[in-house]
């Protein structure tokens, strides 16, 4: 029986490891100096949670079964719906304002394509409770600050701003009724992703009335706040909305990355649920998906049947960010973890106990140690040493009738004698 | 709508995430200093895969569901599968021995009880292509050494081990067919984990005849392994068995933790690809599940269309562990990740903005900050700051006119000016 992974998903080697454990350590780290605590929930929840939030590009693709008690069930797309659900549940007992971030394994049944698989990996970084959009600017900041520590500038990336609650008040403003909006969203949102020509296309199913057509494809040629200003005219929900807007780049100018911002009307987002400003990172050199999206949502608590509170956040999946990090070079700084500290060689088989009884006692210590199974001439011990990127050897020789150990640096490669128990007092007291 | 989790599903708050942190980053430590390198698989699988060498228990809790393209896919119950399919995919290319360890999320639908959830995490350790029972040793120090390091000693856990190709070579050295060994290894395995007479009455049905029925339950009484010698007889094969058991216990005394093992004949362990030494965990106190379980699997590789490589390994999944953890009052050593290292307080919201310019620099410093939204008084901030357990606070006041700034040491009450970039210069030389 010979078997093959399923298409769309991936095999971890060592190394593979290595580069997907960069990603997340990063994550965690930008996430818990910025203030957010780990959370995470089931794999797989009930069906119905994802069918009726989600958008339809997620509902579309799940990853659904049937329990023995015949519930149906599904891998999760994503995680902002259990994040509503456990807010929820706990609602009078959290504290507030709700820092929360995870680094949820997800599933979806699409086709595998560049930057998309099966199963990924996605951040989120969520904060519920803050109606200011400074909760959006510290959503933001600490993705770019997770980007620069990786390695990324602003001649790099591009962190793409707008405001669904500007385009809501503006197409209203335009005579498009408001049961619309959901389906004028999901065109604007392929703008940018699709030829001119099908994007017209679809905006005429979208939005029959000729004049109002013309005036959403004005609108989206719009380039500055200004301009938008100039748009939004005298009705009060559209400079407000443009006035959230301007502080929002205020506090990100503040917080010192406003070289990596910039407004952009075509930033939509494709989920349903975003309600206020909306933000998509890019890689400034490709023709990839978005690195990075995230925005206002301030109904799904509301829709997963708690209180209406506002929130906030933001995902950045592995599959799109890994290629930028293996095309910058920087994925070269991931090396798979574990580089032995301590190689442990024994010069002939009746001291091979021996060697075992100090690896142990290194190990207990908490340093990494290793050994030959084999065994061998020595030179062929050291030689595996070598090859595994040992920093030091451990030689256990003749000297060792009076319990002293030859200590080999082997980037140096220097030699010492040492009095064994000399050196396992050492290993305790090194850090 | 109001969703709830599925039953056999947990929610990780904050506070289960430290917990799910301290036993999954412990692993993890333990894996590395051992030598053992990090791999992982997809989280679901063809659902052939599970189905043919998995043994019963585990083929039946399998979460399986169709693809778009009609292909039969299953969550993974275990990773072993993945495991043998990943090297025997490399089998050329992989320098042995394979040292790997893994952490995956794994879900079997059986009914949620005591230690035993639809959903957990299991930590797996894998040496391949080592004979010898030094490498069965290597696993077994290798939990242990976790266990010890988690806070657990010789007084609150035992190692029990036994050997398939002992009992096997036994068994058939008492007359039992080969093709009879599987089904009685089933029966064995429930010796300690149902009453006495179900027991009896079990063995009765998988071996008729009453003279081997003695022999065995004989057997199964037994309990130093002089006593298994009697037992081998003249039999090769048995003797070899016990010799290489004798020598196995001879590593584990070398490497310190023979305080912790004890030979124990009644663990045969479920699952149906062990072939060699077995081992199984307990808490000693309490009557709960095995802690950790594992063996040598020398047939799993060419089961899966691959070459016949030796191979020995064990898991370890966090149930069991974490009532053992929470009952030894271990648990409350798992702090909530991220404790705060500098909150920064602002005295009245003119200064807001100069705030959240030094929160950006202390954070893209990679030290750990955090702020009031709502601000308000100083008392106030400073409360909240306690309430959050910041240690430093960096308080924005009228000395702020000459870029001057407070350090508030929240644990000693002391506080000193500072100017503001001696303080964020201090930062970046901080470790």
């Amino acid at each position: 029986m010979k078997i093959q992974a399923v298409k769309g998903t991936r095999d971890f080697y060592p190394e593979d490891m290595a580069r997907r454990n960069f990603i997340v350590d990063g994550w965690k780290r930008a996430s818990i100096r910025n203030g957010f605590l780990e959370f995470d929930g089931p794999i797989f929840e009930y069906l119905a949670m994802y069918q009726q939030k989600s958008g339809d590009e997620i509902a579309s693709q799940l990853f659904a079964f049937e329990d023995r008690g015949e519930r149906m069930l599904a891998i999760r797309p994503e995680i902002t719906p259990t994040l509503a659900r456990m807010v929820n549940q706990r609602i009078n007992a959290l504290p507030r304002p709700i820092k929360w971030f995870s680094v949820p394994r997800l599933c979806r049944a699409e086709r595998p394509q560049k930057g998309r698989l099966r199963e990924f990996f996605q951040w989120n970084v969520d904060i519920i409770g803050v109606d200011d959009c400074l909760a959006d600017a510290e959503v933001i900041f600490c993705a770019v600050d997770y980007l620069i520590e990786a390695g990324l500038g602003s001649d790099d990336i591009v962190v793409r701003i707008s405001s669904r609650r500007l385009l809501a008040s503006l197409l209203e403003y335009f005579g498009i009724e408001e049961s619309q909006l959901d389906k004028v969203y999901a065109v604007l949102d392929k703008k940018a992703k699709v030829p001119p020509e099908a994007f017209e296309k679809m905006l005429e199913e979208a939005i029959t009335d000729a004049d109002k057509r013309v005036k959403v494809m004005n609108l989206m040629a719009a380039e500055t706040l200004v301009e938008l200003e100039q748009f939004a005219g005298n009705d009060e929900n559209a400079k407000k909305a443009v006035d959230e807007l301007k502080r929002l780049f205020e506090y990100l100018n503040v917080m010192g990355i406003s070289e990596f911002c910039t407004f952009d009307i075509g930033i939509v987002r494709g989920l349903a649920y975003y309600t206020g400003i909306v933000f998509e990172i890019y890689d400034k050199s490709q023709q990839l998906r978005a690195i990075c999206g995230g925005g206002r949502y301030d109904n799904l608590l509301a829709d997963f049947g708690g209180p209406k509170i506002t929130a906030t956040g933001m995902g950045m999946g592995d599959c799109v960010l890994g290629i930028v990090l293996e095309e910058k070079g920087i994925f070269s700084k991931a090396a798979v973890n574990g580089v032995i500290e301590y190689f442990v060689a024994y010069a002939e088989d009746a001291l091979r106990n021996d060697a075992l009884n100090i690896i142990a006692k290194i190990r207990r210590a908490g340093k990494i140690a290793d050994f030959s199974y084999k065994g061998g001439g020595l030179g062929k011990q050291l030689k595996q040493a070598s090859a595994a990127g040992a920093k030091q050897c451990v030689i256990i020789g003749q000297e060792y009738s009076q319990k002293k150990l030859i200590l080999k640096d082997m980037i140096k490669g220097e030699q010492v004698e040492i009095v064994e128990s000399e050196f396992l007092g050492q290993l305790k007291n090194a850090d």
